[in-house]
């Protein structure tokens, strides 16, 4: 046989990029609890708690909540093709390259696209996209909440009343959010609202999380046609994850694991004390990193989010060459921009267990170290004073 | 918060049904590794290896060979909707519910479907689907190498030369045969091949290998309308696992360190020798089950996977009860018929770390007992007594 390969031996890094973060040591010995077939009692009863749980972090009463078998892509592609039909209007609010994704998958399962365009590193305007729909026969609203490729938060509230005036579905994407800033499913009026496994909830990548509403299901009952996918036909999936346990697909046992433990991490610790712990790691990076010299990818303070923090790669400096530093020195991932904002923009994940004290001045601490090695002079030891400075006036 | 679920506990099973089966410790613990980003060098050499390996297993030159970040179904699915464009014709063999399930998915991405319907428990016969096809414009022609509902395998190589005479691809199942019984996809001429990660690679589900030769690569190329899936699209997936290294979505990592060890494992037994231990403890039990007076539910012998073995559930006993007694006395799992077949055989996988003397031997006897308990009249220690026989005059 040719191939002969030793085993897999991975160095630690310290994944402070936009995604996958870092897991919780519990969830990985969560992996190693032996796989048992899809319909055996335990299995059953480790799926209804990650039903339950899964509505306490999407703050929903939603029956229809469940993973998905699947990246956080692939709830973005169910999201959307279990509710478009061919010729179906369809309005994306796009500031980044995740929405422009939606956009795609719009085109591809028939719908007609009304892409709603806004600067990336701003939130859209509410009357930009009420104006946009007006008259229209919106079949969905589509919109990130936290786009990854920005750092931008988009507010939902507004969106919600303008979904509704169209009588259509909102849906949300909250990769990047959940369980990082609030979400508020039923609060909001979010129709249909997905996530993935590898940001916050500190699980690794491999399911997406999915809730869907009463008005959603009932256009699922009434497609004049099949769902496209198969695989991904929420009517189907809901019902091995409803009382009826009707097989489906083989389900991913051991990520299912990991998912049950890393909720079960998050709603130890409690939604708001989650909340505030990743809003105040994100205040105090922001003032180390505008102490360092650097300035902050989204203007607008409030339209940044918490959870992908995005910064300016000052002019003169080469990103390659200091991520290579913050990787070689101290083992620390990070991330550049994609699309038109590659080698522009650093991106900075502060997400479920790196969004800690320790963490934020540990990174400010190496970025000094990166950035001075590379020709950019920052005011020593100034990012982590600020942050200090913050942290300690802002207790927990 | 409402939710407040203790850790996960899993009792040991024993897996010995059509899937999932049981997973080596040297996987868990590759599962345990640090995830790390999807860019990573240490990670894209990973990636690299499994490719390679996954052309061992496939016994493959293919360029695209990968897996599929989702279970088997996924496999089926992507399979199908890449190289099927609305009207297409496509042949699908059918003798079970996998095969079927083939059937609904070609419907939902617009093909116009061939299907050859076959009694199950019987291969299909070449020359009836010979007719079937003739004078037809087929595009695909879809065949189960494995029934999983069933137990049937189906040998390829006589459709081979039909879908080379019909100018279609072969798109070939092989979720349970794929590292159980030979599978030749450069030599069979299969076009499209696929499997699961959790059957005879004894890893857990959620990774759908795959491999797709120069002909089916073409026929990518020359669509007419992107493929309706974004999530499944062949040709961008293949420019992350290829050279190109392009971002398409974020790979379940942990479940591809998983996948890794799995491959390594069955590759340092060597495939030979591990197609012989699984056709070695599937004659063994044949003889053994026989012995304890029950039927086979494949009647010819040369038509038996040795991967999910099926026996009938004699007249009178109560499928449930002696599936329940496995289960409470010895942690055995084994499964039930699906569909038209539910109650009527049991299925029995003999795959990757089941596929053992010691196993075989540990069923017959627990089967006895089962069987036994409830009413049928087993002559004592025949099972055991037939399947040592066969391991001792078949020694490995």
């Amino acid at each position: 046989m040719p191939v002969a390969f030793p085993a897999i031996a991975i160095p630690k890094r310290l994944l402070m990029g936009p995604g996958p973060s870092e897991v919780d040591p519990r969830v990985y010995r969560a992996m190693t609890q032996p796989v048992v077939g899809y319909l055996d009692g335990v299995f059953l009863q480790a799926m209804d708690e990650i039903h339950a749980m899964l509505r306490a972090v999407f703050s929903t009463q939603n029956v229809a909540t469940f993973p998905l078998s699947g990246t956080g892509s692939a709830g973005m592609e169910a999201s959307l093709i279990n509710f478009i039909e061919p010729g179906d209007e369809v309005a994306v609010v796009v500031g980044g390259v995740f929405a422009a994704r939606m956009c795609e998958m719009v085109g591809r399962c028939g719908g007609k696209l009304l892409r709603i365009d806004h600067r990336p590193g701003t939130t859209a305007d509410p009357d930009q996209v009420r104006q946009a729909v007006r008259g229209k026969n919106l079949k969905v609203l589509a919109v990130v909440h936290s786009e990854t490729s920005t750092g931008v938060l988009q507010p939902l509230e507004p969106l919600k009343e303008i979904a509704q005036e169209a009588g259509a579905l909102l849906v949300v994407d909250t990769v990047s959010s959940l369980a990082g800033v609030p979400v508020q499913v039923d609060g909001w009026g979010v129709d249909v609202c997905y996530s993935g496994s590898q940001k916050c909830l500190a699980c690794p990548p491999g399911l997406a999380p999915i809730t869907v509403g009463e008005r959603a299901r009932e256009v699922l009952r009434g497609r004049q046609k099949p769902v496209q996918s198969w695989y991904l036909d929420l009517s189907m999936i809901e019902k091995y994850w409803g009382q009826e346990r009707r097989y489906h697909h083989t389900p991913p046992v051991s990520m299912l694991y990991a998912l049950h433990e890393a909720l079960r991490i998050v709603l130890e610790e409690g939604l708001e004390a989650v909340w505030a712990r990743h809003q105040q790691c994100h205040r105090a990076f922001v003032q180390g990193v505008e102490a360092l010299g650097l300035r902050m990818f989204v203007a607008d303070p409030a339209a940044r989010a918490c959870t992908v923090n995005t910064v300016h790669v000052p002019d003169g400096v080469d990103d390659a060459r200091v991520r290579g530093h913050l990787t070689e020195r101290f083992g620390i991932e990070i991330a550049t921009g994609i699309g038109d904002l590659r080698g522009k923009i650093w991106r900075v994940g502060l997400m479920g267990r790196t969004a800690t004290p320790e963490l934020v001045v540990l990174l400010l601490n190496a970025l000094e170290s990166a950035l001075t090695a590379n020709g950019f002079a920052c005011p020593r030891g100034a990012g982590v004073a600020a942050a200090e400075k913050m942290f300690a006036t802002q207790p927990q």
